[in-house]
């Protein structure tokens, strides 16, 4: 059983968050159904309240669980958005990223989440990928280093991808990792990602 | 001022529904700033009622508008998911798309939500996409030509995708047809939209 909780809060991306959490869902659905049914991983989203969330794009998601109480984490995953300008100076959440994090065997961003995990610890003295328009912002806090053209980063157990849409394929490169490429790969034929942005330069 | 109506029920796919809702909200962020901040455009999820919906990865989200109460729509699109086998009998949203469709401009669906636009009449005698494990028996219930090869299809003002994640890029396509290849390619750049599927075969 492996849990991941992806933190919530006003103002996160609405895609940071449902695109890794559609290929964490369709790989526990797929592991799950290779188990005769029987729940293998879960992803939980993780808030300081358990009221609707905002994210920045408005859509109006529930939390699954608070800071206070929630099951223990095997991984965490941390959105970007504008919101983060916010969450910065949160310190209920950057406290508890601070305490979680070091439990975890995978901390994970998306786009401008990676700034939370500064502020919070995980990502000093790393190396880790953000939205391209914050690299410099970013690099501009000092004791991180951005790595600017990779779509995702992993240095030891963080792993932070580029802006929005790179969750996706962040979080189908973590489930290859954790339970082999063969898995990741049929959770990209069942999500059938085989992307054609259309009006390519 | 432009407003899609995203229907939504339980046991839609989360990211048939998030994927398009960002690329419009991202949209209508650039567009509302050309604008003078201005709001120009605007999704709506619309349900029965106004409780969470229940998607089918388990993300809990909050509708804005319901079927008897919401703003008039310019667009309408559809998700797919595992919901729509109950939903295909369910007279309420059936007649909601039967009486809805022929108002809109575009008449809209990801995966598996052709399905519920066969049942109400708007994809009957049309070229569509679906979810490559649906594609048979969609054709299988007649009245409809299903291309297997395209990510998605345009047939008059009905555009359906393949699934799941080709909500996305239909979408951009979507807000190209509308405000131009330049506006599209400027919403896909604020996503970061430059996928990098890991574990390519």
């Amino acid at each position: 059983m492996t849990t991941t909780g992806i933190v919530i809060f006003d103002g996160a991306e609405d895609l940071d968050i449902v695109g890794p959490w559609e290929v964490l869902g369709v790989s526990a659905a797929l592991r799950s159904a290779a188990h005769g049914g029987q729940e293998v991983d879960r992803a939980v989203l993780v808030a300081d309240s358990l009221g609707p969330v905002r994210c920045a794009q408005g859509l109006r998601v529930l939390p699954d669980a608070t800071f206070d109480s929630h099951p223990v984490l095997d991984d965490v995953l941390v959105p970007g958005g504008i919101g983060t300008r916010t969450e910065v100076g949160n310190p209920r959440l950057i406290d508890w990223l601070r305490r979680t994090a070091p439990g975890c065997r995978w901390v994970t961003s998306v786009c401008t989440g990676v700034l939370l995990l500064h502020e919070a610890g995980p990502a000093r003295g790393r190396s880790v990928a953000t939205h391209w328009s914050f690299e410099d912002q970013l690099e501009a806090r000092g004791d991180v280093t951005v790595v600017r053209d990779r779509r995702w980063v992993v240095d030891g157990n963080l792993v932070t991808s580029q802006g929005v849409s790179a969750g996706i394929d962040m979080a189908l490169w973590l489930v290859g990792e954790r339970y082999g490429v063969e898995h990741s790969r049929a959770v990209r034929r069942q999500m059938q990602y085989d992307p054609e942005p259309p009006y390519q330069d």
